[in-house]
């Protein structure tokens, strides 16, 4: 498709915005046919697709024409990484991360294959990678809590009493985005409230706080590799692992505290995308419930880490929180003891397929 | 009037809230004829009102018929608090925290006279009382950050990965409410963006989380006298003072370094506001230009702010304060020196008034 055949596509095709089409990946963890891609193709055309198939390495996805893809499944994944491999999980979404590690790209946006096209209040649809990109572009300002929210939004700017020594901001390393209808709840709360749909568009986009942990969502996420992708490793889950669902949790405090260290910003809020199909409670439950458990001791762990000044790379930061993880965490499970092997691991398999970015390095640590 | 007489007094008179009339005094600072009630009155004639009139003493300031009122000129100041009056400030809003002193009631609701009732994106009119008083009657999280906002609004909860052992929540002391139209800009962005009007009507309320500051303005500001009074002292601001417009941060800084410490909630966002009319940058660019400079030391003072174990009431954490204050500020001008002066007086002066909230105390710091 050589020409823009719709209004939207010629939108995009316009956009500014649309020249990161060299400068970014689009990673997808999946299990079945990718028709969800048909109502993203105004959107996602015109970027690469790295899908990363988990589960029977045999079965054959099928991806929409048009589409402009690489597909790993699990033999690749064991015939590229070797005995590193084992870093990289099995039967859960958390596979998703080998194709962070696989793009040669500076940004990522990764999204679920249960995810949809969400509209505005107007009724219009919502392009999320475009939003995407401009909250990784523009700054983010972790040290001082700005009330109109954005103060880099269209109309918006620095409240009186923001301090102008802080109104450069940071660097954006992290983008997450949130979910109109099927709002991301644990197994207990799905139980609970079944019936529960996220109906509340809030036209916002914050940076969190530096100090400040999360709960981040793998599902509408982007973020720039180059100043946190080695940090993005979303652990072992799935096939042969205590756990599930902590996947997007355990990375989204590792690269919270990370980004805290090197003076980076991680921001939420816009843009929604429509989660179209709650995944089984009952299932989730049992996923769950050691790590609802475990995070009791996992935040407040995180909430005390601190990294060395020397740490002044992702990689550093990365290999010394997993020296911490095996320290502190080691005593509530051997699981944790295994996790850390693996963190170590996975920098490892980080560096080997990407040797430039072995030695990057952050200016500043904080 | 005793029935009510439009949809809107029934509507607010049927609200489970509208009990909440013996408990919360409004307090307005002015210098003119209250007209602006007018608009208010369906929602905020319920209630009693604290006028506190600023300049001249011999001036009449009108209040449109059917309000419950008080009002206290600088001669009714002087004659309570005696020589205690100079921690009042004179020509500045700051003297609206005289009003909070004298209230007898557990909460209080404060309002510049320039506000009117915003609408929300159905064009209804906002009842701004009734969602303070919603937050501040609902828990606070400043432990960790809820991806989908205050977990208590309807149709919310929190999300997966938020640790169950935060879901209780703290007590809330402020509820921060913002601005449509006329965004609160200090003086040098007022200049550079005249036009610029806040049309961004974002449905949420937060809680500022622990470890954060923020710029806290007095616009359209709700708290919880009995939980954080002590602390809401709008400073030396005004004739006879080096600055102005810097009333409410201080108080901001101030009762959110207390709150983090005593394991209290603050939140912003809803509800909205309609800011009439900006006050004319030059006249705010001499008012700030002090703050402006100061604050680049005075965040960074508050940020490393720690106040000791035995501060287990208001009181006592904000005499730590002051001390602190004139330790560490005066150095900067010895208009600091003055302004911990003042705090301490503000406090016997509040403890004069509310004796029996002088050996109040807080069970829990944090």
């Amino acid at each position: 498709m050589n020409e823009p055949a719709t209004a939207i596509e010629a939108a995009v095709a316009a956009s500014p915005l649309h020249q990161l089409k060299d400068e970014l990946d689009i990673v997808i963890p999946t299990i079945r046919n990718l028709d969800f891609l048909e109502m993203w193709r105004p959107f996602l055309q015109p970027y690469h697709l790295i899908i990363v198939q988990d589960g029977d390495p045999s079965k054959t996805i099928k991806v929409p024409n048009g589409f402009d893809y690489e597909l790993y499944n699990r033999n690749d994944i064991n015939r590229i990484l070797g005995p590193k491999a084992s870093c990289i999980s099995f039967k859960d979404s958390a596979c998703r991360c080998f194709g962070y590690m696989v793009s040669k790209k500076k940004y990522i946006f990764t999204i679920d294959d249960d995810c949809f096209v969400a509209k505005d209040a107007s009724g219009k649809a919502i392009n999320a990678l475009e939003q995407h990109i401009k909250n990784l572009l523009s700054p983010s300002t972790p040290f001082f809590f700005n009330t109109l929210y954005d103060p880099f939004a269209d109309g918006a700017d620095f409240v009186r009493g923001y301090p102008f020594s802080l109104r450069e901001g940071v660097p954006t390393a992290v983008s997450h985005g949130l979910w109109l209808n099927i709002p991301d709840y644990d197994a207990p709360t799905q139980l609970v409230k079944p019936l529960e749909r996220n109906t509340r568009f809030v036209d916002a986009v914050l940076t969190i706080p530096k100090g400040t942990l999360f709960p981040m969502c793998g599902m509408n996420l982007a973020f720039d590799r180059q100043l946190i992708g080695p940090a993005m490793y979303f652990g072992l889950m799935g096939e042969g692992q205590p756990i599930g669902r902590y996947d997007d949790m355990w990375a989204g405090w590792c690269i919270k505290v990370i980004c805290d260290h090197l003076g980076l910003g991680v921001k939420t809020g816009l843009p929604y995308i429509y989660h179209s199909k709650a995944s089984n409670p009952f299932v989730n439950l049992r996923k769950e419930y050691k790590g609802i458990y475990w995070q009791e001791d996992i935040i407040p762990f995180f909430q005390q880490v601190v990294l060395p000044k020397d740490s002044t790379s992702v990689q550093k930061c990365y290999i010394e929180l997993a020296k911490q993880v095996k320290e502190k965490l080691g005593k509530i499970d051997p699981y944790f003891d295994k996790l850390a092997d693996a963190m170590v691991t996975w920098i490892q398999a980080w560096d080997g397929l990407n040797p430039t970015s072995a030695s990057f390095s952050n200016g500043k640590t904080g």
